[in-house]
């Protein structure tokens, strides 16, 4: 069973994370991952942390000579800007340390629910562990899982169709080629149009001392059917997927496939013709993919297709109205960090982390240990399903 | 912990369910559970089924004299058609038995990754598990968190927004109120003035042999700050929200609060000032809602609010194109059953599913084995973050 | 991920159990299952009840037509002395209940601290749950695991080493002699000298008023190398098979193949050389099975070879002093029911726990979700490591 | 929900864990832990390596100037002679190493096993995550638990009570006062006049080439009644707690109590009586405690005592038979390391292991996520148990 923890404070020594379950005999580098860290960091909109920060991962455990072991993986991500922050985050009670207690939960933050639930009366003993910079280890996790994908030709995309309600038109292009436009621009749309007017939107929004949301859509193509399963409510890939990206930072929105758009359409328009062709991948085809390539929570051999609203940043230059934990008194609500758009960015994790429940999902269904033993499994699968 | 699993076939003997992990010391009847059930059996656009099954629930364990053990509650719905079926599904050979297998998988259903993936050369060994007749079984268990919630005064409410395209106008009243009226008719609408125009769209589509779906929307009052967890990414409660109501079948979309509208808006004007207000419940209030009760993936005293998409019924008399698993010809795909709309009744399965994760993270944050003791830390916390 | 829960009062309306995650496939008959229902319920030293109870499963769900369906089975037992319990343990209010609440825990049983956990005034709503009966369940779903492993050449012995003081001298025959001598008398044991001693030695007990326990070995043949895992604490088989025999009811001891007798030895004599026999199931063999065929937490291809101490029954008829809960009286402990000693039917039980641990690990390490393609996954798995 | 995962290679860079579901506001210092990863490495009969790893440990998240957050706490120790090993262990292809792969398995290690079943051709990939090293991760993560146990007045003991076969006597004093004996001397037995046996024992295997196993015992005094539960098998704290002893390298058998002696004992003196001590922690007493504090799956308010069997360390100077894994020649198995004895090593190792699971079982028990709140339902639970 593959499965991992995240561990790392925004501004303490390190992100931490131990992904369990993977495999041995796959080939492995820092790079795999950095690749993904450093897409993850880029985009139009971001601010300064994104400068300091150039992430990278260290393997603590493993990973040897570039390919897995089988044993757990731990990967560390050093926070750079660390030693600024070495007084105020000392897991020792430190001399030097002025107490400075954040008091003031900012609206659309953990802020106010975490600091009555955990009792703190520091909100900075939220905040540090609810920022996104907890995706880095989310990405590093599924970097991981995206290179055993890989071994078995299952690709992951990601695109952005809008921002701060600027919209990309639909591009008819097989996944591959979207990614392809996506990455060659930094608001990552694939039509490439759009991209001036996304710009502006960002910098009126930065202007104005606001922020912008967006959504983004993950491709994942080279899925077998199978995955998942119909029988008990928690193996169910769709459910799966959901809680994978619903809890990822600012997301308010996940959909499959037509998504929303199947309370609006009859269903003769909505349900997937089924067919057979020979020379496909897996024999049996879908000849519209409207479910997103999940069918009785179960990949049905076709494209899967999420989409996925971020909200937009929470902290904002013009602050929201908010109390003071301990006072009661009302104040104008403080200003921690200051991107304006992390959309495209968003959509890179929400690339990764679709790949770690897809992995996950994958070794259920086909066991085995090493590379060589998944390989021969799922080699006979396929045989299997196309000619039977 | 709270957990479940369900198990039972649409015309097997019976479907069961185990609930384990409900404290003891709640009061708990048959009837608490069936009158969610009938709840789920109601709605303009229900096939012939629903008037043959009359799903009364039956305790096999953890309740006694109408309060509950602490031990597992087994529950089950015994299927009234049974006897019909009993030679076809019967778990022992049976010499009457005439195979007749199914080998044309319907489209929307699934029919053709489960046959691949569990190698079955019947598909009525997939569909009887896949059928929507196991929400049965989710409504069971959600009626029973339900019955704990409500000790708690935390209230789950739901109504209809939209079917086939037809949308209810916004009403704005407290959430008991807009459930009064989405219980005052049988398409679950607020806006009783869109009654009509629902009962026509769906009777259109019956006599086009079509189906429609629609868009529902769960209501949760009363839950206090601070459920889930921002620290690690499975803990969050939206993310657990998203997976239980995206495993329910025919679901293609879940959004919470602003949902897929974060995306058009900008920060100013998403996330939702904090205020006190010493009358209120829990002290810190929003004094908007549009994060929808979670941030940080806790609960944040705000009513929860999840809007949820509805495929159309997959099974249409106009029926789609599809092969038969063996011959790999065509066909036109064959009907199980009739409903024409059951978006009515899952807006009622919605309710108790969200009122399961809901307790779930309730018990996870009070713990305790008794309501005796789970009411003295609840109200140890209350007085607490009113108090601090 | 196979994984079961269990449900039911001792003297409610039934047991029920659902087991998630068998795979299709599977040739399953209901006496398959009954054949160790009835096995659990024999031996020297039985009460009344054994009587009265004569344990037949229903299968709910999961099996048409004597195979196995990959969804969740449900498994029933009927109480069948039920009827006269009814009142006394009726999930409803019963106006024909008089209210004689059990407040004297019994010493040895769950009654104190379950009531004092639960917050139980009646202690009758512990020990229904916390009875024995429940390994009837269990039974149930090691019975449908052991299906599982005999299709792949596994199979599970057990028999009695010693019972009340009395030991059975060791016979040194291979596992499935071992079994059939200790099923051919009624109190498991392989040296069938010691048969009348034991008798001997229960009947004394019981004309006292006393009881006994006594130690059982399970023996599983055929297991090969790497099931479990050595990379994570919580994936080690031996572990796991712990906590499912210490989970048994009345058992304070596990050991695994040398046990506590390693303390002994020096390493010389307990470590077991590895050798290479073409000829032999694996290649791999070790010449002598001192670890009981576990390893760094993983089965090495031996036999698994554990041993489990059961303690006397805990209701004497030579009472033991208790107090009440309520009046902190003393008082000598009521008597709930009669056996005077239950070894061979735990060594049955045991049996069946144990299958569940290994088809677990099985499952986790060959994948599939069908017999068929398990048995593709395990032969090339066979072949691997035979020809490395 | 309590967890943690730990991961590391013994001669990698680092050993990390990650503890997740820790409360916050617990007073938590790297000398917590250091001081149990000391204890750790004493004992007389270690070798060379326990001189040069003297571990500290460092908190890289999840505290913050001595104080817990809440959030996911991750544990790394330095491995001190990774500089030695760097090249062999390096996570990235590395130009200067020669591949030298051990072919050989080692009799008694997961080498044999861990090779088949990930498909290694070097053992080295798998014996370094098999290591008892990675113990030393268990004891940081029981080390903090301890620290919240600590909190409560609950407390981990353990000693030594006999070694290659020599005993110590039964010394009849308090579990703290058993401790410091304990803590006297370098085999950690009670019983002080048999040091000098055990020495001779253990210098003796040493001249031999041999080595030495024993049994420890380990205490935990404090625990009030209701931890675990009775109702579902793997929620029995007993089960936990013999899955997570059994889980230990070098544990061939666990048990609890009286543990095997019960099946020499009539059940008339094995059952504990029952009494009321106005006077005691939790109002009902035991007069005796043969369950070691553990009653149908749960604590009984006695001290928990559980003893342990650990089998002489597998690797030897004078080797055991083994075949190489390539050649299937017969060789004499190579020494890795050169301890003789570390059962004292263990006890320590086994303390913080029951740590984690009590503090595991009293989380769930009492719920809360901040030491005062967890402190207030505490006390309200031994307030309503001793008053009713």
């Amino acid at each position: 069973m593959l499965r991992y923890l995240t561990a790392g404070e925004s501004h303490g020594p390190a992100l931490v994370s131990i992904l369990e379950g993977m495999p041995a005999g796959l080939a492995l580098s820092a790079d795999d991952i950095n690749v993904q860290l450093a897409r993850r960091q880029l985009g139009y909109g971001r601010g300064r942390r994104m400068e300091i920060e150039s992430d990278r991962v260290m393997f603590r455990s493993g990973v040897r000579h570039g390919v897995t072991l089988g044993s757990p993986i731990a990967l560390e991500i050093t926070n750079l800007d660390w030693r600024q922050w070495e007084v105020r985050m000392d897991p020792t009670p430190n001399p030097d340390y002025k107490p400075n207690p954040v008091t003031k939960p900012r609206p659309g933050h953990a802020d106010l629910p975490g600091a009555l639930k955990y009792g703190h009366r520091d909100v900075r003993n939220v905040l540090e562990r609810a920022s996104a910079r907890e995706t880095a280890s989310r990405v590093c996790v599924g970097a991981v899982a995206r290179r055993l994908l890989a071994e078995f030709d299952i690709h992951v995309y990601s695109h952005v169709l809008s921002i701060g309600g600027v919209h990309a038109r639909r591009v008819n292009l097989p996944p591959a080629q979207l990614h392809e436009l996506a990455e060659s621009n930094d608001v990552r749309c694939t039509d490439t149009g759009v991209v001036d007017a996304i710009h502006q939107a960002i910098d009126a929004a930065k202007a104005n001392g606001d922020t912008l949301g967006g959504v983004f859509e993950v491709l994942v193509t080279g899925v077998p059917p199978g995955l998942g399963s119909h029988v008990q409510w928690d193996r169910k890939l769709d459910g799966r997927l959901a809680q994978a990206l619903m809890s990822m930072q600012a997301i308010k929105g996940v959909e499959i496939g037509m998504g929303f758009a199947v309370a609006e359409t009859p269903g003769s328009q909505v349900h997937d013709p089924i067919a057979y062709d020979a020379a496909s991948a897996f024999g049996f085809i879908h000849t519209s993919n409207n479910a997103g390539g999940i069918e009785g929570g179960m990949s049905n051999g076709e494209t899967i297709v999420i989409r996925v609203a971020k909200k937009p940043i929470s902290t904002l230059y013009k602050p929201l109205a908010s109390v003071d934990l301990e006072t009661k008194q009302s104040f104008a609500a403080s200003i921690e960090r200051s991107d304006t758009c992390a959309v495209p960015a968003a959509s890179v994790i929400g690339e990764n982390i679709v790949a770690f429940t897809i992995a996950q999902a994958f070794l259920e269904k086909y066991g085995g240990d090493s590379i060589a033993e998944i390989r021969r499994n799922y080699i006979g699968y396929l045989t299997e399903i196309r000619e039977r």
